[in-house]
């Protein structure tokens, strides 16, 4: 490929709206352009690292006993309906309807295409198990897309599923499938990704694990013990809280506390710490807007993901209007009164603890001295608590817990019989009795990955692609074209590249070297090569890496081979 | 690949919804399965067929230097309102809206896109010529789907899009395209693709190409000359009349007529031919329901494609309602009246003819002796007329044409400066100048091309899949998988060939003979390995191709270099 033919632009300023280097970089390099929110058009570099990243994918799918195969994009809400989720996803499931007004969805996942199209196939347990993926365009209607690739709209992904007729063999295949995302990871440049147990979230199912690649500007917040292996989500992360009882329980006193409405203000006003109150929060359930009140120490803060799905419903942040019966500021749990259903929840960390300040349920009035025991003696405890930095680890029980951030660059979801259950998928087992196929789940965005391998490798000059992915493997620059000597040299090398199938991306504009250089810095292939008249002088091409480590001269009639000597040892440091 | 764990249901009953072959051995083969109307999810043999198909294409596409990007399936609908197709396209557009309400179109094609993507890059005459495509997800809302793969509403499609400074420029990559193209249908199997002059429709633009497998299932009628070598679509297909003159003009007569209404009655009951007849042809516009009144030689059929583009709009059959002022069965040239805004158009079928039968206007008459020139003076004549088989060929002027029926399994636009002018895509040309680059676009279905293949390679029994677009390459049998030395057998071969890089799909099943050769039948592979407890006897292996041109029996020791040999020899002979 010639690069003064290569279509796309780039340049030197970062785009005002890029906030991660990922992002200002594929702009700059012109590897991809808006074409709407969260919506991109991919030019030839991005392209072709997608291509790659996809048959990296395959090859590892299909070493797992992966059938290609492919689902549509657009599908009948039908089809959704006999899952439920048709109704219970929120607004990021696209609904429209064709020109029949039949009602259809753009695929965001495809469980219920799985399904269908296995379901009047897979009538026996001879043909169990077995696993079909596609790598496919989705579309995910987010309300915020963001931080260019980590967050769109529309992308690829590879999405796998497999069936089985035991929770053993789900397990087995579940683990074959985790080494084969590792394997995927080390083999597109990104060997330090870490797993963490997740939340299984809209998928349903029980046992989750996301491949994680930690970065201060991920999306994600994950709780990792330094002192043992445990790592998990903070929506899946469990909170365990040594919850202190001081001797002796004082009074409930009734105090008045004009002007003070947060748990921050009381305290304050009481001069005693955060952890010696008991705060509310308070949400609405999405369908019916029925109250949910949470009780939770004043220091902690509630998970919404395990809040929904201890109450198995979405909720948002709760509007208290005047005929709601909550005194807003003064909420508690003594004498709480709320009009119409609602709900109350005590959080785990409230659990025997005393003489705590907490909201009488009368404006301007708190009260001191709650014991948990003794004035709420009814309560359940349920864990609804974001774990916190510091915080004790739910494995070994050490204080070790470290918050980190990171992007998820793939998934593994062990369903279990959430679909086949409802979409009345059956097979006969050895004993000739029906049963529901056991189902796993196994996603990677293909976008999202290429952008996380940009993240981990880049530089102010632009992203530093490892071999395995670079849109090319050799960027020959020929400074000063019009030298002829120069360009007879850089064509010859051109063509002698090209007929040994060594992917070239091939610069012989008349420009300057600075403009030549920041191009080929801002396409990061990983193997530079400059033919030059002062170069030619002495015989010879500069040779070097993207990442500096090889900075080189080589004699004209060497550079062929000692490429390909590159290319292979480059490979091989990534399979190490 | 084992065949007992391939997903997907083979059977031997042709559906009943199936018209044509291709789409009854998809599904009895197991290729593919029903979503929606025109919507299927594919199992792994078509899937590993249509990437096959795709690696052709690209390398095609590569090899005249394309750049292969990726455009969004989702669009925003004012990119569509800049080029006007929001607004002109029909309903086979579909039209929704995200969560925010704001206006989206699922991408049916991707002009709109193509100048997107490159407006902003290409400004200065040096970046031209340049081609790009992608390979991607299309969603066109067919009123009709049908024939299987051959019109469906979701498909995956080759689109490329090139950027020219000149007609010239464009006309010589054209050709180059044009040549590309007949190597890509001669690679996937279908050499004897003809192309077609054809009408550029929707996408706009002067010349177009279709390239049409001749097939009497295919959906297009096609004229073809065989004393020259013309060939056109009959949409676009001009139609030429000898037009007969009688020596002498009889009088305009009034006759009554009862129960006469259509064209046929009346030339029977005045016993003279139809053509000596003056047909009327009443269509309405799309956009306003005027009336469009068409005067044609009565034994020729109105052509709408070429209607439609002279009006330059969409037009439907007419509803003739009693306040329209036509008298349905009785419409004729002279008196004709019709209230509010209409057109009237005259074929140019009956430029200067005479004595011919119409209607008068007049419920119950007819008009005899009608002389085009004396009593329809101010006619304009324009060619609206279907070509008709026997038919005079437009370009050597014999009475040669014959209309084929094919499918369109590709086709190539000159566009012109259609999208660049709306879209305001401009360069600036050696001199400084704006101007506006030129665009072809060319296309080509890949799930359609598949199912076309299978059109013209199959028997009863299933496809004949080309060597280099086949699932797999050798279809392995175990006759007796019981016989531990016929099974040693043929886990053996499945290994060497395997390590050879050789696709093998091998089938070990305890079924019957008949049921694993019917099951291969469908599955269409090209080289056929048979292992039985009698062949073993022999020390042989029954190695015969899916079309039987070859069928023999080759030493156990020698299969794997026979197979390799006779693939490479498959590969050559569709080379040639």
């Amino acid at each position: 490929m010639k690069l003064d033919k290569l279509v796309g632009e780039r340049f030197k300023e970062k785009p005002s709206d890029c906030v991660i280097e990922s992002h200002a970089l594929m702009m700059r390099g012109g590897y991809m352009k808006d074409v709407a929110k969260g919506i991109y058009s991919q030019y030839m570099p991005l392209k072709r690292i997608c291509r790659k990243i996809e048959e990296i994918i395959r090859e590892e799918m299909d070493a797992i006993d992966g059938q290609e195969v492919l689902f549509p994009v657009t599908l009948p809400a039908t089809l959704w309906d006999e899952s439920g989720r048709y109704e219970s996803v929120g607004s990021e499931l696209l609904r429209f309807q064709d020109r029949n007004g039949t009602k259809m969805v753009l695929g965001m996942t495809h469980e219920e295409a799985a399904v269908q199209l296995v379901r009047d196939y897979a009538k026996s347990y001879q043909n169990y198990p077995f696993m079909i993926y596609q790598i496919q365009t989705k579309f995910r209607d987010e309300a915020r897309p963001r931080a260019g690739l980590i967050r769109v709209r529309e992308f690829t992904m590879k999405d796998a599923y497999s069936f089985h007729t035991s929770q053993e063999d789900l397990q087995a295949y579940y683990q074959v499938c985790y080494d084969a995302y590792n394997r995927i990871f080390a083999r597109t440049g990104i060997p330090q990704v870490v797993t963490v147990a997740s939340d299984s979230g809209m998928m349903g199912g029980n046992l989750a694990h996301e491949y994680m690649l930690l970065t201060p500007i991920g999306e994600d917040s994950i709780a990792i013990c330094d002192s043992c292996d445990y790592r998990a989500n903070m929506e899946a992360a469990e909170s365990i809280i040594e919850n202190e009882k001081d001797a002796d329980d004082e009074a409930l006193t009734k105090v008045h506390t004009p002007n003070i409405h947060t748990i921050e203000e009381i305290c304050d006003f009481l001069k005693s710490p955060l952890h010696k109150s008991c705060k509310a929060v308070v949400y609405q359930k999405n369908m019916t807007d029925d109250y949910v009140v949470i009780f939770i120490l004043g220091d902690l803060d509630v998970n919404e993901t395990k809040l929904t799905n201890y109450l198995g419903e979405d909720v948002h942040p709760a509007v208290i209007t005047a005929e709601c019966g909550l005194n807003a500021g003064f909420i508690g749990p003594v004498g709480l009164t709320v009009t119409g259903d609602y709900t109350v929840i005590y959080d785990k960390s409230l659990e025997g603890t005393n003489n705590l300040s907490c909201g009488a349920n009368d404006e301007e009035y708190h009260y001191t001295g709650l014991c948990m025991e003794r004035d709420v003696p009814d309560a359940q405890y349920v864990d609804v608590a974001k774990i916190i930095d510091g915080g004790i680890c739910p494995k070994c029980g050490q204080k070790h817990i470290k918050i980190s951030r990171g992007i998820e660059v793939g998934n593994i979801f062990q369903l279990g019989t959430k679909y086949t259950k409802s979409m009345n998928m059956q097979y006969l087992d050895a004993e000739g009795n029906a049963q529901y196929p056991i189902m796993g789940c196994y996603g990677i965005g293909v976008g999202r990955l290429a952008a996380s391998v940009c993240e981990s490798h880049h530089d102010d000059y632009g992203p530093i692609w490892p071999i395995s992915i670079a849109p090319w493997q050799v960027h020959l620059c020929c400074l000063r074209a019009d030298d002829a000597e120069a360009k007879a040299c850089a064509d010859s090398l051109y063509d002698q590249l090209q007929k040994e199938h060594i992917e070239v991306i091939y610069d012989d504009r008349a420009v300057r070297p600075g403009v030549m250089f920041s191009d080929a810095d801002l396409l990061g292939v990983p193997i530079r090569l400059v033919v030059s008249p002062r170069n030619m002088k002495e015989s010879v091409v500069e040779l070097s890496t993207r990442d500096k480590s090889v900075q080189d001269k080589v004699a004209i009639d060497d550079v062929v081979g000692t490429v390909k000597n590159l290319i292979q040892k480059l490979f091989d440091e990534m399979e190490k």
